[in-house]
C-alpha cells in the first residue's frame, strides 16, 4: 500500500465528487452526509423502496448502515444492495451493532450472504459477531479489541470473498491473505457519534474512484485517522472536536497525509 | 422589493416566534429546527398521519420536504397540506432531488397539484425536473446552474399560481411576472448538508408574517445569504461554518441587510 | 439532596458507561446521543419492535420520548417499556408535544398507565396536559411557566408513583411529597433543538447509576444546568453554544459542580 495511492484517491474523490448512496441510521446522516461533503463527495439519503433500485443505479456507491434497522428498511437495504451489484456499484455494509440483537446480527449476515458486499467495515465486536455465535456486543460500542477481531475478520473476508475493515485503536484491513494496520486516529474520535459510520461512507467515496477495494478501504481510514488526529490539535472536547473533524476532512492535503500517515 | 420589508419581517418573525410545521427528511431535522430557532422561530416536526392535520391546523406554516420519502409520509403530506391549505396557513414545498427517481419527481408533482404550495423552493435541478421530463438531478446536487432554470421557474409558478425560489450562485425568486434575483450567499454554503432545506424553512418563518409570498420568499433568501457570507468570515471549512451560520442566524441585525442586501 | 450525590453519581456514571437504550424522536437522535457519549455513557438507538425487547434487556436505562411519533414506533416503547421494567431497567418518558396534538398527549398518558415509567420529564405546558384536559401546547415548546406546573406535578407524581421533573426557568422535581428546585441553566439552553430531550437521557444515565430516582433526576437538572452555564462564558449565539455545552458535559467536574450548583 502506497501512500502516493491515498493522496491520488482523494484528489479523485475531490475532483469528481462521487454521488454516494446511504441507507444509513437516523442518529448519523446528518454527519455522515457533511462529511462526505467535507471530503469532496457527494451524498445522498433514500430508503423508500419505490426508489431505491433507481437511487442505486445511478450512484458510484452503495452504504447498507444497519443502526436503526425496521422492517421496511431492511427489504429496501436488499432491493438496493442488488441491484448495486447487478450494476457494478461497489457496496459496503456498515454492521452497526451486530452481537447486541438477533435482529442486527441476522440481517447482517444475511446481507453478506445475499447482496455480497465488497467492504464489510465494523469494530470489533460487530465482526466478531458475523462469525462467532457467542460474541456480545454492548449496545453499538465494542467491548473486545481490534486485534483480537484479526484472525476472524481474515476468515470472513477470505469465506465471503470481501474486504473486512475492522476499526479500533488500530485498525486492520484484510482481503482474507493479506493485513494492512493503520496506527492513525485519536482517543476522542469514540467520544462523538457516528464515527464508525463516517468511516464506512468515506470508504464507500475511495471505493467509487479505486477499483481495487483493499486500497480503498486502507484508504478512507488514514484519511479518518489523520483528520482525527489534525481535529485534536485544536479541540480538548467532543464538541469542538466534532466540528474541527469537518474541516479537518475539507482541509487535509498531499502534506498531512505524507508526515502522519502510519500504516504496516 | 424593499430591504425595509426584510428587516420587518424579521423582526415579526423574532417577536411572535410561529410555529412552522416540517414534514422533512432525516438528514436536516437537527438542523432545520436549530436554523429556525436562531432565527427566532419554533420549529415543530410531526409526520405521523394521525395528528398532521392537528399539527398544521395550530401552525403559521406548513414545510413539505421529500428529502427521505416513504410512502407514510408522503400520505401525511397531502393530509398535512390540505389542511393547512383549508385553513390559510401558507405550505411551501422543498422537492429534493427531484429528477433524480421517479418516486420524488413523481410526488412533488403530485403535491403540487393536489395540494397547490404557496411557495416551491428548490435547486435549478430540481426546478427543472419539475416540469421538463428529461430533466436529470445528480442524488440531491444540482447539475444545473440557477441562471438556466429562470424560463421554466417563470413559467411554473405561472401555471400553478405560486411563487417559485430557485436557489443557486444567485437566487432567483419569481411570481411568474416578475423575477427578483438575490446575489448574497457563499460557496462554503454548498459544503454543508441540508442548506436549501433551511432556506425553505426560513422562507415558511417569512411567509408566516407576511402574505406577499414572494417578498417573503425573497426576505428568506437574503437573511439565509447575508447569514451565509456573515459566518464565512470567521469560518475556512465547512465544520466550523456550519456553526457560525446559525450564530449569523441569531445575531444578523438591521445593519448587516442594509449593508450587504444584494438584490435587483 | 446532597451536592456530593451529584458529584459521585456522574463519576459512576463515567467509570461504568451505561448503556442507554433510547426510543426517541428524529430530530434530537444525534445530539441526544452525543451528550450521552459526552457525559461518559454509552447510547443505543433501537426501535425496531423486532428487537426492542432485546435491546432493552441489555440496556442500564431506557428512554421513550414521543417527540415525533408514529403506528410502530408507539408499539415499540410498549414493548420495551414493559421488558424494561420486568427486568427492573428504570424507564423514562418524554411526553415531547403532549398538548399539542391528541395523539401525543393520549400516546404518553398511556405509556404512563400502561408501563408506568420511573421519570417523566417535560416542560410545563407538557406536563400540564398529563393532567388537564384544556392544557395547550404550542408545537414543542412552552406555553407556561414551570412553576405554574409544580402542584400539577406533584399530583402527577403522588398518582402514579413516579419522579415529575419539569424544567424551565427553574427546574422542579418531585416524588409527589417533596419538591427540589434546581435553579441552574442559561436562557440560551432554549434556543438549540433537543434541550429537554438531552436532560431526559441525563436523567436516564444517571438513574442507571442510582436507584433513587428522585436523586437520579435532581442530578441529572443540575449537570445540565451548569453545562449550559459553562457553555454560555464562551459562546453568545446558538450554534457555538450548543458545540460548548457538549464541551461542558465533558469536561464538567467536582468544582464546577460544588462552584455552581443552586438547588433548594
Amino acid at each position: 500500500m502506497n501512500t502516493e495511492k491515498v493522496i491520488s484517491d482523494l484528489q479523485k474523490v475531490r475532483e469528481n465528487a462521487p454521488l454516494v448512496h446511504n441507507i444509513t441510521n437516523y442518529v448519523v446522516m446528518n454527519s455522515t452526509a457533511n462529511a462526505l461533503l467535507s471530503m469532496g463527495a457527494s451524498p445522498v439519503m433514500a430508503h423508500a423502496v419505490e426508489e431505491v433500485e433507481e437511487m442505486a443505479s445511478i450512484a458510484s456507491a452503495l452504504v447498507l448502515n444497519i443502526g436503526t434497522l425496521s422492517e421496511k428498511w431492511i427489504e429496501a437495504m436488499f432491493k438496493a444492495g442488488k441491484k448495486a451489484k447487478q450494476k457494478g456499484v461497489p457496496v459496503l455494509l456498515d454492521p452497526v451493532g451486530a452481537g447486541a440483537t438477533t435482529l442486527r446480527t441476522d440481517t447482517a449476515k444475511k446481507i453478506i450472504d445475499d447482496v455480497r458486499p465488497d467492504i464489510i467495515r465494523g469494530n470489533a465486536s460487530e465482526i466478531l459477531a458475523l462469525l462467532k455465535a457467542d460474541a456480545k456486543t454492548k449496545g453499538v460500542d465494542s467491548s473486545a479489541s481490534s486485534d483480537d477481531a484479526v484472525e476472524i475478520a481474515k476468515e470472513l473476508a477470505a469465506a465471503k470473498s470481501c474486504i473486512v475493515s475492522i476499526s479500533g485503536k488500530t485498525d486492520y484491513i484484510t482481503d482474507g491473505k493479506s493485513v494492512v494496520a493503520v496506527a492513525n486516529g485519536d482517543p476522542m474520535m469514540s467520544k462523538i457519534t457516528g464515527t464508525g459510520c463516517t468511516a464506512t461512507a468515506l470508504a464507500a467515496a475511495f471505493a467509487s474512484v479505486n477499483k481495487n477495494y483493499m486500497e480503498a478501504a486502507v484508504g478512507a481510514m488514514v484519511v479518518m485517522g489523520i483528520a482525527g488526529e489534525m481535529a485534536r490539535q485544536n479541540a480538548d472536547a467532543p464538541g469542538t472536536f466534532q466540528v474541527k473533524f469537518l474541516d479537518a476532512l475539507y482541509q487535509i492535503n498531499e502534506e498531512d497525509i505524507k508526515g502522519k500517515i502510519r500504516i504496516a
